[in-house]
């Protein structure tokens, strides 16, 4: 039976929703690894719209769901309606999106909070030994989950930014400094996690580390 | 010296503009194969915006050219600004923006009219030997360029859709029907094309045919 894996979208567009690089590279590598992919979304409204030529907002509003669903060529679920009963694993693609949409990072730094229900997907999957993986900046999403619990101590990668790198650790994550084209396995929770594009080149060089965090992740659904 | 290859976006979506998948892909071959991919937009209105949960419009507007900066991760060329002089080579994703927002077809059909930059752009490459590639739906927009020249006839392919042929061949393009694993080259043109998601299956074998495509526009930069 082939893995299936919920990728987790935040909109569309690397400064207001998901990296799309990131999102499109996790899903040909789910497929080329002989898994089906699961896109999902948040129904909410985004934080905001930036104009990605000018880096400036634009007087408008967005839903993540609607924007996300033009990465997924229109099949999506609804974010609501993930649970790990329905799925072997979860991916994360990076994009300002994670820290605007699916927590409040952008904004509160190590005070961020995470959307309801990202929060409780999350939760679930590492208490039911679902493998997570995290992409670029969506390891401060994990890390905001688990930052008021003492039992779950996560070992993320966000590169090496060191703002960062610091708000991780105020979080209470364990950080490990790590390249693009490699991956940290936290084994204890079954989170994986990859720099990307805080720190790859270009698309070929984002392709290696999200394609071994793909292979990671497919294995860690056959392992206890 | 690396290959300057123009990436001809027409909007951020399968159903409204470019197909994300493809252009990611795209960028992605590019990259691997040490080519520098130059992302442009015509700066227009898009025809329409599509809710790409439900298939349906929205009451509202987009530009081509800052929706596409998403695909592009802001770094983006109006496509005035593009010439034969300046880059080695155009490549074309595919998406209905292609159809509706370069040219016409989506609602002209065989009459379809080709934005004025579009086919000025199409147009110069060919008169200036440097190879262009189309994507899925994108040959059209090559054929109606042609439409009306006798000393042009380009080979095509759009996969097999009847309707889609029957309109080429009406446009006096050359059709032939052909994988997405495979590409058509016309040698006497030197334009590449290859169905894609006109009858790609899913990224990986999406991935196949877009590679190949682009290792023969890098090796047709070459040729005389």
């Amino acid at each position: 039976m082939a893995k299936r894996v919920a990728v987790l979208l935040s909109g569309c567009g690397v400064f207001d929703g998901s990296e799309i690089h990131e999102a499109v590279l996790t899903l040909l590598a789910l497929d080329s690894h002989g898994a089906e992919a699961v896109c999902c979304a948040p129904n909410i409204d985004q934080r905001d719209v930036i104009n990605h030529v000018s880096g400036q907002p634009m007087p408008e509003k967005r839903n993540v769901l609607i924007e996300a669903a033009r990465i997924a060529r229109g099949k999506i679920e609804d974010l609501s309606r993930i649970t790990p009963a329905v799925v072997d694993a979860l991916i994360m693609p990076g994009g300002y999106g994670a820290a605007k949409n699916l927590c409040s990072y952008a904004v509160d730094g190590s005070r961020a909070k995470v959307h309801p229900e990202v929060s409780r997907v999350i939760y679930d999957f590492v208490q039911a030994r679902k493998p997570i993986g995290a992409i670029c900046i969506a390891p401060v999403v994990i890390a905001a989950v688990f930052r008021d619990t003492k039992e779950i101590i996560p070992t993320l990668t966000v590169g090496n930014d060191p703002k960062t790198v610091l708000d991780l650790s105020t979080m209470g994550a364990d950080h490990i400094e790590c390249s693009p084209r490699e991956i940290i396995v936290d084994r204890k929770n079954k989170i994986v996690s990859t720099p990307a594009y805080m720190l790859a080149k270009g698309p070929a060089e984002l392709y290696i580390g999200i394609e071994k965090l793909v292979k990671e992740i497919l294995e860690l659904c056959e392992s206890n």
